[in-house]
């Protein structure tokens, strides 16, 4: 409307806790602040559902359901809104379980160029009803239309939860257990992998005592016996692979502990160099690649001399390094480290993005990865924002 | 290409299963026949996927898979194609446990209507690497495009699986059996619902002693002692609500027939009038309203005088009337039924469609469904497919 007739760009802000400059105002414009379109506005328990404007975040949602039987699962560790979360398709520690955020949308409220708000669903669990503009949004980056309002899943907080700590020989060795574990059927309701670099680093900085060695996190939910049962069988099979015995924290507080460890890894690594900036790395391949690619980036890793522990969904194929670079010739190295990391995920079949979005800094992976694909997502930008207003600059690589 | 230079309709042709005409020359054209692009063509066992040309059958992958520990979750009951099922965004009896293919597809392969050929994804798990052009064509009906091509899920076999059947006084004490179930966390793989007309069919067709009665059939996917936990858990919650206690079919044997019966409900209930017609409803609604969205159009039916046994999804909300109508007048009223249901549907939140497709017989409900929503598949169709070469008078309502 007002925006379309002064062809003034529209960059929606929620948390800011985007890592590739989603929110950014590259172009000038108006970024819209959502932070106050914060209602929680219907909660549905018999449904598992609840209706939040885009501005609600992932902990004040978490606090509304404290006394709920009900949670929201995707958890991308940084307290994001919802709507964020929606709009980089965000995932994190429990989506080997639960899904991306993708998954958990029904519905979407959605603001277009030409002033029409649309809802692209119901609250039906399922439909086949016409073109599934819900995931078309989601993801699009605020680069389509302006997300307003959501309805998202919720899931019954599981009976029994239960954390352990495994140390291993090797990254490999993490990797196959999880792996392993996977392909049996296992289900693990997160599992997250650290490398050495990685370990010390949270030792550090939130006072822990992990082996410093690369290191699985692991939860479990269900009942209390199939708990039980889950993480004494994933106990077998990381023996298998020279894991070490478990290290439980059975009890909240300890869980919280370790989680809040895990949650603060970027922290703590960014901690070990105030003076570096961090290149947040984000590949996903299929998890039988995923030792070979990790195995060739920490040989690349060592040749380039970087600082750049690693963190990752194992269980997802999704890691991160997380690169430090102080001064231009580091900040060069790491960047020519983020694009040779890139080519080989994309090698092995995989993505240049697993669950941070393309922002700025990843659009000139997109034709690579893509090819004509990006040809398609080009006209749909046309066609549903034909004057460029919605977040220019963003996702779609340069023509 | 040719079709697009002669502006000839391309209406791609899988099993012809579908039942809202979805592959019905309405406009004349090239009917194109998936069946030979049948090659299974590189099976993942570590990762998990499978890539398959469009017209793979489910049956044929379960068949080529019957020696694997993975199998394809995706059960419309029909023998349809893989590339029919994504294109009608299909799911099926046990959705309620590994999603419909929305959550199943990695990746497409899509013939364009200006004759590219895009890949839509890679074999990553997860991906935020620009718009999902995946989901895009998921559930088009084959409007937008020419799925060639699709790399799906597949999860590993359960280690054990049981199946029961417990019969309730009402419809409403086994809804609210299975929704209960649900609020708990238990998982269960399938829990479907039969009215009493519809288990009589399918005694009848399939030479059966089920109660004449509201029935759920469960089926349980895990460990030995999973299982038999989750079981037990179900009976006891189904007895709270007057259900019977659960008659087992613990062998694989019993077990298929019990799914074979409920696979053939449709044709069992067919058979009840070899002279009539068939009209197969799909509202899926949120499961809170489902009681009394059934009840109502239980009145509905008694008032009509038409016979239409329901069988159901109950797990997501998705449920059948298949309304039998022979003669003009009974298919009048058959019609008149229908909308009345699907006004129903929404009214609570829900949809005219939960896993048929819109085709032709639903495009009337699409404005009442989607509001102002349509306008932006109809721009979406008009971008990618100009011409209106692929499958027209399909999905969209007319103008």
């Amino acid at each position: 409307m007002l925006c379309a007739q002064h062809r003034a760009p529209i960059i929606p802000y929620g948390a800011g806790s985007s890592v590739e400059g989603s929110t950014l105002a590259t172009e000038g414009g108006i970024a819209i602040d959502m932070s106050r379109m914060n209602r929680i506005k219907q909660l549905h328990h018999e449904d598992q559902d609840v209706v939040v404007e885009a501005g609600v975040t992932r902990l004040q949602l978490a606090e509304a359901l404290a006394q709920s039987a009900l949670f929201f699962s995707v958890d991308p560790g940084a307290d994001a809104t919802i709507g964020g979360m929606a709009s980089t398709r965000a995932s994190g520690t429990n989506t080997v379980r639960y899904g991306t955020i993708r998954e958990n949308v029904l519905a979407l409220e959605v603001l277009l160029a030409d002033g029409s708000l649309i809802r692209t669903g119901s609250r039906a669990r399922k439909s086949s009803s016409g073109y599934d503009l819900t995931r078309l949004f989601i993801g699009a980056e605020g680069t389509l239309g302006l997300i307003t309002e959501l309805t998202v899943r919720l899931h019954p907080r599981p009976q029994a939860i239960s954390a352990a700590v495994c140390s291993f020989p090797t990254l490999r060795a993490a990797i196959e257990t999880a792996s392993t574990l996977l392909q049996e059927g296992l289900r693990v309701a997160r599992v997250e992998l650290l490398d050495a670099a990685a370990v010390e680093a949270v030792n550090r900085h939130s006072s822990m005592e992990h082996d410093v060695a690369p290191t699985l996190f692991f939860e479990f939910h269900g009942s209390a016996a199939t708990v039980q049962e889950r993480a004494q069988e994933a106990e077998r099979c990381a023996g298998r692979f020279g894991g070490s015995s478990f290290r439980w924290s059975a009890n909240e507080k300890e869980r919280e502990q370790l989680w809040h460890a895990r949650h603060n890894a970027y922290y703590a690594i960014r901690a070990l160099n105030e003076a570096a900036i961090a290149v947040s790395t984000d590949i996903c391949v299929p998890i039988s690649s995923l030792a070979d690619c990790i195995d060739e980036t920490v040989e690349d890793r060592e040749r380039s001399g970087l600082t750049a522990p690693l963190v990752g969904h194992v269980g997802d194929g999704n890691v991160h390094f997380i690169v430090l670079a102080a001064g231009e010739s580091e900040r060069a190295a790491a960047a020519a480290f983020h694009e040779r990391l890139v080519e080989r995920a994309l090698r092995y079949d995989g993505t240049c993005s697993g669950e941070h979005g393309i922002g700025i800094g990843k659009r000139k992976f997109m034709r690579a990865e893509h090819g004509d694909a990006v040809e398609v997502m080009r006209r749909l930008k046309r066609e549903l924002d034909p004057q460029g207003i919605f977040n220019p600059g963003k996702l779609l690589p340069e023509d």
